[in-house]
């Protein structure tokens, strides 16, 4: 990112001067909501209405136009009709404005496209850049900025939300409100006709208020961007993600509402997991992760404790750790040291460690400081089911310190607080202090998890990327050659040059012209082999007698050599014979079907599952957006359901998995470094056992003319 | 169920008199608490307090016994340590009392395992019937009974929860009142020495203030019993069901906390889904559904609506409809019609129908009460997401009235809102009038799908039960000779013969004593045939080269009759040969794996996945509890992940469904009616085209003796 970008985004959450054209003393106007948020927000900077009537807005002056204020302004919001945007942002551009909000909607979202172009062009040359159109506005906490035009105040905190949707938008700022979520930020994404989610997160990576970033998506637009934005941003800070259209209907739905192609949801989902992202099924699971991720540290190991007063509930935590891959410690001698002295004797220190239902606030201060305490243990559920007992005036008290001791251990701990009006209000009054609590078992351990998932990519990931060595003028030259044939597709024989520039195995073949030559070829490629006739006079070859299988020694060869050419000259007297194919049997072993190709949102992704059956009634397939190194293509291996297969299964030696890796990242280096190719599909790859390698028998690939500058 | 039990039963839930044994004026004492309890509940029926120490407990006069109360006492609630507990018994006996509830705890679930034995045996004796021990009581709307010791008071409504965990229990007393989730009975379950969940649902079924029931299980005892009673109130009523210890380590906790069983997760899902429960994955997924179940009716087609003011959550909701299996209307035409006039140009009556971020609350009652009225729409789903300009002061009275508009009209509504603190006030003031709305789409969404699942289940359920015409004496004679053996197994010849008896087509195969049979047999059972020599003294035939495959003529028989006996006599000339076994060559087909045994918690259930790898690897397998008909099987084999397999893919033609059917029945059929088998598992069925068959080819069958009345 260069400095200068890096500084326009900056204005856009950080002005010292802003200027809402637009501002209006009519109530019904967007543009005063937008000037009386940024009042009533407390905005630091200097702040100037523009409006053509000028007068006085809400006691400050306002100017006729942005070019009549005598200072530099740092960002203009633009919230009036469409039909006048362009001679406002023409107005800011001789203004030198570096950054400007379009509020205003009417743009390419309704087939307007022209316009929005315009805009873009004037901006472009000016050196300006353009958030939006057709958005509610933007908050940013660092300048006590809310320049949105939402009903509702902005509760400041360490939650940063960018959004397609405006309504969602809007409703998450009361939503968030209502449930005691601070936001750092809150950015309206619109149209996109310039800044995108990526410029955006390349700035709140970098901005201190911000620990989590929540995103909702309904469309990518520029994917490969939005990959590199992304591992940039989660090495640093986790990042939520709520995509929607994730079904055929809803992404119908999202195309027709925001003119963008939802694209296949396994792409996106596989995408997001080798971000790092953590994609969220709905809003109040997003909430619950973002307000846990935001308020507590990463686990730093895997020894997670449940501590509960009720055996039900600990069970339901126990399952939902598994689904939520969570390790709970099992080292029943350190559980009883650490445990023991707070659990009575009809209790269990085993973990789920039960102190049972007598335990009252003293009780469970006593069990939840020992983990925090603990060298052996990194991560604590808190489990506490509503009892007739229990001393509920010292629940929230006891939560808040056992909280602290973990913050101050630098561990994370969940509570799950299942009960009635008395914990209610505890509850109530811990969120207000931004402690997450939840009231569900399931929504507790769900947020531990999300924080696991993250702690583990952070641990697992590495930015090094791997690319094998391929030949890729030999390649080019092949796809020019088919190109300039006016082919979209390479024939076999070119398909396999291919794979022979990238140096990948396939099945060995020679063509020979004399009895002599095929013994030769039969005999230094082994036996047994298949011999065709070679011919483009020939379609069908095996109903010309122009094959033959499994050859296994010389006399077979020549008796075939002669069978064949007799053959082909009975079934056609003129055909030209170009030769005779003498072809390696493939052996039979694990068939897997790797492909590649250029997609819509995400640029280049390749793509592997078990052959045959597995991909075509199992959908048992994966993929990976590129870059990628070998560690990345064996967890994406391993995301394969049929994966146990290539590890051998029924007694059988485990296949070369080695060689399947090298093999995905040299077609990815293939569809990386080679523009002409949109699709590979190598089906069957038959794969052997370690260190038999494997034969790629049959590679289809399209291409088609670079779209000049469509890679930079 | 006969009458008199249902009658002692109806005496827990509305007992017209009600003694509390362990009454005490001492507010530490459970028996206290109880009381206080009922007192504060409102109980209508005669109140006896009993207590050794006499005197008067909060205003009612105590008794030393119960036999000195001077009335009939329909129930007794026992709250005093467990020694004394028996004794308490025996005097409830001697009084007549019918209906017991121990609230006590320290027996078989700490191990004393004898002193309830005792306690069921005296109960037994003297017709009465026990709840407990290890509960904390249990609440009754119908007769404002509230015989608990939580602390906070229940709200009455429709919900009935039976809850496996005491301290989940009194917790969701609390929450559910937080929640606004009024509840016609709760019910601890406790050790269940001896009413169980079955005999409380045959109760609860029949009650009008029931209309959804939400059961907390952690492992299950009786489980044919279970699915017995499962089935017979879904056919009436939803039940909602917890079932924890779903994970590996989950178990182990709800075994070592419970004691009993929680068994395989996989088959108390298929089983949950053939008795038409709907299993939740928390607490509040079931809050969420039992809400909206108790509140409004069941769908009475598949066409849904979306209406919202927000693309985003639009696209959302349309995400959750598809995972929910809610089916959402498409008719372009009657969309428009219907919502037209609510829905501005700039919005889309295309469903999900948009009414803009605009609209008001008169917007929304407009577009709200059209699907209402609409003959062509079944259930709608409203969705708001707060804007800066809705009259949130009428949200409320319009969620009201378009709520009511559709129970008037006998259709199910389910909403959505999202916002800020406003919506939050209307929100609050709704959930109190009982109208069911969610602040999250998913959750609402989610809710109305599983009034789909509901409805589905019911459309499609039947109770008749189809068993195949299978030879029991024959088999049965198989069994006893095995067992007479001393024998756990069948051996191949009688698992055949078992399957003979069952009208399962086997390969065909005789033994042959001469060459002349060997050829008539050969030609009867049609070639290619496969031969092998028939020989106790020979283990390894193939080694002994006494098996010859693929014979495709009376000459190649005749030759490989007299080879396999010379092989055989020189492998081993002591040999006795019992003859030479034609078989027929089974021709590849699809291969197919179907079981049954008898499962700890269900008995009987039966299994069926695609054979090898599949089953193996990909642990593509379904489960169902018996009995069965044609349907539900066909609705098992629909479950299973490569269940294209069988309808035919890659151009194959459709497998013969109906006989796999036909043998999945017979299968339940033997290991219902032959108590002497365990286990039956065949692998592999080999599956032939439509008309074709199958043939089974290999069946092991494991055989006991059957256990004294353990099949009434």
């Amino acid at each position: 990112m260069n400095r200068k970008q890096d500084d326009t985004i900056r204005r856009l959450f950080e002005p010292k001067s802003f200027a809402v054209i637009g501002a209006s003393r009519n109530p019904t106007k967007i543009g005063h909501n937008i000037f009386k948020n940024v009042l009533a927000g407390g905005y630091k900077g200097r702040l100037y209405p523009i409006s053509p009537s000028g007068g006085e807005i809400l006691g400050h002056r306002a100017y006729a136009s942005i070019e009549e204020v005598d200072d530099q302004i740092d960002q203009a919001t633009i919230a009036i009709p469409a039909k006048f945007v362009l001679e406002a942002i023409e107005s800011c551009a001789r203004k030198g404005v570096p950054a400007v909000q379009i509020i205003t909607s009417g743009f390419s979202e309704v087939g307007n496209t022209g316009a929005e172009q315009q805009i873009v062009a004037t901006a472009r040359s000016a050196g300006m850049r353009i958030l939006g159109p057709n958005i509610f506005g933007l908050y940013s906490a660092t300048s006590s900025l809310n320049s949105t035009f939402s009903g509702t105040s902005v509760m400041p905190g360490n939650v940063a939300i960018l959004t397609q949707s405006g309504a969602l938008g809007i409703a998450m700022i009361g939503k968030t409100a209502v449930d005691n979520i601070g936001l750092s930020a809150i950015v309206s994404l619109g149209n996109k006709c310039d800044l995108d989610e990526a410029d955006l997160l390349d700035y709140l990576v970098s901005q201190d208020e911000t620990r989590v970033i929540l995103m909702y998506i309904e469309g990518v637009k520029n994917g490969e961007r939005l990959i590199e934005a992304l591992k940039r941003t989660t090495a640093y800070k986790p990042v939520v993600v709520i995509k929607s259209g994730r079904s055929k209907r809803g992404a119908m739905a999202a195309a027709s509402h925001t003119g963008s192609l939802a694209g296949s949801d396994e792409i996106f989902d596989a995408i997001m997991r080798q971000c790092g992202v953590l994609r969220a099924e709905g809003l109040e699971e997003a909430f619950n992760w973002c307000k846990f991720l935001a308020r507590t540290r990463l686990p730093a190991g895997d020894r997670a404790v449940i501590v509960t007063n009720g055996g039900g509930v600990g069970v339901m935590a126990t399952d939902a750790c598994e689904k939520f891959g969570i390790e709970l410690l099992d080292d029943q001698e350190t559980l009883k040291e650490v445990f023991g002295p707070a659990t009575p004797s009809f209790g269990s220190t085993k973990n789920p460690v039960d102190i049972t239902g007598g335990a009252n606030s003293a009780d469970y201060h006593l069990a939840l400081s020992a983990p925090a305490r603990s060298d052996s243990m990194d991560a604590t559920l808190a489990l506490y089911c509503d009892t007739a007992t229990f001393d509920s005036d010292n629940m929230a008290p006891m939560v808040k310190k056992t909280y602290e001791a973990h913050c101050a251990a630098g561990k994370p701990i969940s509570y799950a607080i299942i009960g009635g009006e008395s914990v209610e209000k505890a509850m109530a009054s811990l969120q207000r202090d931004g402690i997450p609590v939840y009231s569900d078992v399931y929504q507790a351990v769900s947020s531990l998890g999300a924080a696991y998932r993250y702690k583990n990519y952070l641990r697992e990931q590495s930015d090094e990327v791997e690319e094998d060595e391929i030949d890729a003028a030999a390649i080019e030259s092949v796809i020019q050659k088919a190109l300039a044939d006016g082919r979209s597709f390479l024939l076999a024989s070119e398909g396999s040059a291919v794979m022979r520039a990238a140096g990948i195995t396939i099945p060995q073949s020679r063509i020979a012209n004399s009895i002599t030559e095929a013994v030769g070829f039969a005999e230094s490629i082994g036996y047994p082999v298949v011999m065709k006739v070679v011919s483009r006079d020939i379609l069908h070859k095996s109903d010309a007698g122009g094959v033959a299988l499994n050859l296994e020694n010389k006399t077979e060869v020549i008796d075939a050599y002669e069978a064949i050419l007799q053959n082909a000259k009975a079934y056609k007297p003129d055909a030209v014979i170009n030769g005779i194919e003498i072809c390696e049997m493939v052996k039979p072993g694990t068939e897997l079907i790797v492909g590649a190709r250029r997609d819509a949102s995400f640029g280049p992704i390749v793509m592997c599952g078990l052959g045959g059956i597995y991909v075509e009634v199992m959908r048992d397939v994966v993929f990976r957006a590129l870059p990628l190194n070998r560690r990345e293509v064996m967890r994406m291996l391993k995301e394969i359901r049929s994966f146990p297969l290539l590890m051998g299964v029924r007694g059988e030696a485990r296949k070369d998995i080695d060689t399947v890796i090298g093999t995905i990242l040299k077609v990815a280096t293939i569809i990386r470094r080679c523009s002409g190719i949109t699709d590979i599909e190598i089906n069957p790859i038959v794969v052997y056992e370690q260190g038999k390698g494997l034969k790629a028998v049959d590679a289809r690939i399209l291409i088609a003319h670079s779209r000049e500058g469509h890679h930079e």
